[in-house]
């Protein structure tokens, strides 16, 4: 069965394992987000193309949902001594990524050709392809400045009123070579709990991907990443707020209308299944927070089976 | 006094934390060799300027004469699982000055500049100058090949046949701004007991310097890096027989004619003195091997007296 998912980085890392213990692993495709790439210390960083990365080689810091494992900071604090900004924390082991993403980048590689060549290398036998190899920025406005999504969200702690939320340059820019087909020829689409607004926004931000996502026959499921009113992690609740998306499994609905057809929800969001029904998407109650590996495999497979 | 100092890398360090503990901090000017400045994973390393850099602010490895003291390699070693070269090795520390260097270099700052500014930030108080802000790059063609310095010195450990040593793009070079002044302004002029070939090779190779040399009216002081006809470190002997040096003091004096005023020699080479002096230079035997900073102070004083 041939699966394609959209995904951001932490929210998606543990149903992505999930999907890859239950799928032969070149059968699992992921589009991933790349909104919130970066300049660091004049190195590209994917944050979202690395978490998936790292979590599906086993490389990556589980507690903290982003980087390596076993990571030092040594660079870091170097860096800091020279006065370089260090909020965005950048770990020894996983510089290497990056100065082997900017390297192949700036030798005329494409951020598709790059992100396969370093999975590849990590061991990760899944596709994961780059939403698009152009530039798209997430950009955050609060009622103070506009941000990128790293400024708003990692150096300023995501404090700011959020006014609005841009995908500067996704209107123009194309999917990555595959994504399209990745979704037209899939047996089911998986859209990750991730957070819907800068997550999987800029994903269908990009407008020949919601063409795709409209078109394909492959039936589309969802797990919400809203329990019980709140996010499961992260900044979504203010910024699907900001979006005037209720922060609920009907927001998530909303956010992915029309084409989601199921949306695995908790329990505890079971009373809003007629409301979802009514909005064309049908909700299926899950244990939709994983705790371990047991669990991310059963959400998997009720993902694939709920399709 | 104001002195202003030639100096490869390794071989240098030790005499200039000498002269720095002689000096006023501002008195001590150093013109460094960027003959060996290379690219690692994207990154532009000036071996010398650092590892002179590290020595006064107290940061260098003393052991192995590069790179920083309590260094670890974590981003090498995931470097290495990515597939990339890592014959030339780059300490997580250490990594934070190429990639200041680089991010500063591509905003268009100068080499002059983005060194003033480490050194700065180190706590390092002496001037640092590179030759020249223009690239000049040494590459030596064995029997086999024709390398960069580093290729030959660190991938190959040295053991090819030397056949010819050329400083690419010297001819053309200008020096850094404040390289001529310094040696014309300066009270003593001294060559670092480096290699005549391929770390202060390079500079004499930038014409203009030469010149200033030729011209400067402060004495000019060498301390030989030959000892009983071998190289205190490094490969300096097989790189001066591959230009037609004598391997001994002799053949240092050769390579600074006509503008080196005196030799320090080791007094095992106590009996070439009369032949130095029939080349123009005089011979004043000192302990020049430093094994402590005792030693390093003790000679950095007999350079500057010994003018």
């Amino acid at each position: 069965m041939r699966v394609t998912a959209l995904a951001g980085g932490t929210g998606a890392a543990k149903l992505l394992r999930g999907l890859a213990a239950c799928l032969a692993p070149r059968d699992l495709t992921i589009v991933g987000n790349t909104g919130d790439d970066t300049e660091v210390w004049g190195l590209h960083v994917s944050p979202d193309l690395d978490t998936v990365t790292y979590a599906l080689a086993g490389l990556l810091d589980v507690a903290r949902g982003w980087g390596r494992a076993d990571e030092t900071f040594h660079a870091l604090q170097a860096m800091a001594a020279l006065g370089a900004p260090t909020w965005f924390s950048l770990g020894d082991r996983d510089l290497a990524t990056h100065l082997t993403r900017t390297a192949a980048l700036r030798d005329g590689a494409t951020l598709t050709a790059v992100t396969g060549r370093l999975a590849a290398r990590l061991g990760v036998e899944a596709r994961i392809l780059p939403m698009s190899d152009e530039p798209v920025r997430t950009t955050i406005t609060t009622t103070e400045a506009r941000l990128t999504f790293q400024e708003y969200f990692v150096r300023d702690k995501a404090l700011g009123d959020v006014v609005r939320v841009d995908y500067d340059g996704a209107s123009m820019a194309r999917p990555a070579p595959g994504v399209l087909e990745a979704i037209g020829d899939a047996d089911r689409v998986v859209v990750c709990p991730s957070n819907p607004v800068t997550s999987i926004g800029p994903i269908l931000a990009v407008p020949a991907i919601v063409e795709a996502l409209r078109s394909t026959r492959a039936p589309i499921v969802g797990v919400s990443p809203i329990v019980g009113g709140a996010p499961v992690s992260g900044p979504a609740g203010r910024l699907m707020q900001a979006r005037g998306l209720d922060v609920s499994p009907l927001g998530v609905a909303a956010a992915y209308a029309p084409w989601l057809r199921t949306l695995l929800i908790d329990a505890r969001d079971a009373g809003l299944a007629p409301a979802l029904e009514r909005a064309g998407v049908r909700a299926v109650a899950a244990d939709i927070v994983m705790t371990d590996h047991a669990g991310e495999v059963a959400l998997a497979r009720g993902v694939l089976e709920a399709a």
